[in-house]
């Protein structure tokens, strides 16, 4: 077993954590090469290197290195020469198969694989279809769209050519010796529409055939902190209960206030990852919110589907993040009848009916308030199950009894059920905010019964 | 003048876009290595690097490579070395500062640097000071946490130690030839809260004593395709009229719907940026939001607390994102009120006051059903602006008449005034759902007056 702790997590790097050995390297190794000199100013950030890390770690390679360089052609190419000396068996590179002259990636890479480039007489059809609309359209001049046609359709001798998503083409190629390439382009939508076809080109498709692959478990644990998960592998490696702990790779990661735990087995490892997730939610069953991966969200809009229960929501401090969560998923509209924002008391009051008196005994921060709006909320719009959100967001507006941070839900439902939580949430108003939302989802996850049996 | 286009932009790789030749590379160049297997799964994202490269930047460096390696001490090792090898003057690494026997960054670094370590008592007592509290209080046992300490207190010869924000130093360090390397930990708050030490640190100071720095500019557009500004650049380059373009960065990121256009002059080149920069505005004025940064948000928050007028939120497809967008901000309950997401029909009428009629006229998504919400919305919260948003989010939904993406979107004030717009927004349902809330900021911001003057 490997462990690698959970980097949202402040603590991971500084605290007494338990990780064990670092990943057993029996995985054959991949790299991802992402150019563009826009993602190192650190305005823009990256998407590709993580899609295709998260693609390629699922078919059974193990991401070496993920680098961002320039768009200049000595940069790529002497990336390409460092990763293939560390011995990655699979390139994938991102960006600069635009038609403009300094779009070098394909040169490069042929380059670098040892070939020349000729016309592609295919790709260049391919393409004109393409820009035959946007350019009449456009009013772009004949010639200079030629030229650029003409660049994006130099093809690598020996390439195999991944049908344009955008107008560029993608490449996948090898020289002689070295790593299998596979050039793709930089918009993430190309980019991602492409991969399929990319995995299906017959030198890719090849090499696959020689990856094995291990079906990796995720569970998902809300409330848990991750010194508890490390303090459980802890006690299991010790037992020695767990003879092939080495072969798995446990990963994990604080995502929407839950813990995902990602048990990935090198191949023949899938039994002993199997009985180690199980173990795992033998001893923390109480906060598990699924053992197949499943999210909040999914399980929610499952459970209230199931039984055609309805929402609304009455929102102080998260100010309508609640209702946009909930309908974020399609379909929504089927158990999501709408939601007040009731920032201000007169608005609580005037439009959610809650007591002016009580917001005075209580305060509009109090989980008499949090009920009172759970309870206007599911009765303006008519639902089943209410829910109510009050806190101080801050940066101002806290007390001593009441600090920022200080957060009130409830839910209530038609039947008179009640489900209520106050919590004092870490971090800045982002974060209190972000993580009531959370806890709004799962409470109502839980009201709606639809988490496992503990 | 070097050029690179906006990678938010599915065109920005395809299109016949204009970029000059790349960045003239008279800055001194650094390099960011982050260390950390979780980040090689694609799970987490890195926060690190993108941070380190802004700061960089304004700092006067070039960013020329941004790795992430896994926590193996021969990946940094030789990563180390291909930064060193493709010249690199400063290198920042993040990650593998912590107490267990595999963090081994600051042993890999003293060895890249060709020196030994040593026990530092002074760091060792800082970080005793640091732990006793929650080691007491978490019942860890004596020896573990003393090695842990013992660990993170071994300091390489001749480095300059930077006071732990967690319980991992910070190092600076040089070898006898070669870059000078910054070691800070991976924990994105610890990391942060150590840069300014860093900064000041003494070889750090000597190093930024010799970098020239330029300020950048950053402009604003809304509803500019970035082809416009790729066309203003080739036109401005054409007409030769700004002989040191070459010494201009230009960079485009579209987020949130607004085009940022990042002039990035060399040192000396100052008043060529500026000059660049009034020649873009001048030419589309129009679309201006700002000429000094400042965001759509900022601009909003402003002109509201000035004018003191306060704003509510009639949303359908949005289903709350506009009023948590508006309540994003510190101090926003000062002018914003509050909101009703209105996502059934139902709703629309008894919350908000949309006569059943006039849904069943023009349908729920029309301009007609937009302003009545607006007006709704600004009634019962009795503000001095209402704004009311409805579209066709989608998956489904959708007709030929009003296909999916199709918004609504009006304010209205208490004045009397109206502003609406109806279009067709492409994307995915969360897409559709972001845009409509970027054009919603946007309309609020015209019509409280927050624009500059055409």
């Amino acid at each position: 077993m490997s462990y690698v702790p959970a980097a949202d997590d402040p603590a991971a790097d500084s605290a007494v954590a338990g990780r064990a050995s670092g990943p057993t390297a029996t995985r054959p190794t991949a790299a991802v090469l992402v150019t563009g000199s826009e993602l190192l100013t650190g305005l823009v950030r990256d998407a590709n290197g993580p899609y295709l890390a998260r693609e390629l770690g699922a078919l059974g390679f193990e991401v070496s290195e993920l680098m961002l360089v320039g768009d200049r052609p000595e940069d790529l190419r002497s990336a390409l020469e460092f990763v293939a000396g560390n011995g990655a068996e699979l390139v994938i590179t991102s960006g600069g198969l635009g038609p403009t002259a300094d779009d070098l990636t394909a040169e490069v890479v042929a380059g670098f694989c040892g070939v020349g480039s000729r016309l592609d007489p295919g790709v260049q059809e391919t393409i004109n279809a393409k820009t035959a609309r946007w350019a009449s359209r456009g009013g772009f001049d004949g010639p200079a769209l030629e030229a650029a046609t003409r660049k994006q359709s130099m093809v690598p001798e020996g390439a195999s050519v991944l049908e344009p998503v955008g107008t560029a083409p993608g490449l996948v190629l090898r020289g002689t010796s070295g790593p299998l390439v596979v050039v793709l382009p930089g918009p993430p939508r190309e980019l991602q529409g492409m991969w399929p076809s990319a995995l299906t080109s017959p030198p890719m498709a090849a090499l696959l055939a020689g990856v094995q692959h291990a079906e990796p478990r995720l569970l998902r644990f809300f409330g848990l902190p991750e010194s508890e998960i490390a303090a459980t592998l802890r006690e299991i490696e010790t037992s020695g209960g767990f003879p092939e702990l080495a072969r798995v790779e446990v990963t994990t990661c604080l995502r929407r206030s839950e813990l995902e735990v990602d048990l990935h087995p090198l191949p023949g490892a899938e039994k002993t990852a199997d009985a180690l997730a199980e173990e795992i939610i033998t001893r923390h069953r109480r906060n598990l919110v699924s053992a197949d991966g499943t999210t909040t969200d999914e399980l929610l809009a499952r459970v209230l589907g199931e039984h055609g229960l309805t929402v609304a929501t009455g929102e102080s401090c998260t100010g309508g993040l609640l209702a946009g969560r909930l309908v974020d998923r399609p379909g929504s509209s089927s158990y999501v009848s709408g939601g007040v924002v009731a920032y201000s008391n007169e608005a609580k009051t005037s439009l959610l009916g809650v007591p002016a008196e009580l917001i005075g005994t209580h305060g509009a921060v109090s989980p008499e308030v949090a009920r009172a709006l759970a309870d206007g909320a599911r009765e303006r719009f008519g639902t089943d199950i209410g829910i109510g959100i009050t806190g101080v967001a801050g940066p101002d507006g806290g007390t001593e009894a009441k600090p920022v941070g200080y957060v009130c839900i409830c839910v209530t439902t038609r039947e008179g059920g009640v489900l209520a939580r106050d919590r004092q949430l870490p971090g800045g108003r982002s974060d209190v905010r972000e993580r009531s939302v959370d806890m709004g989802m799962h409470l109502l996850l839980r009201a709606a019964g639809g988490l496992p049996r503990g």
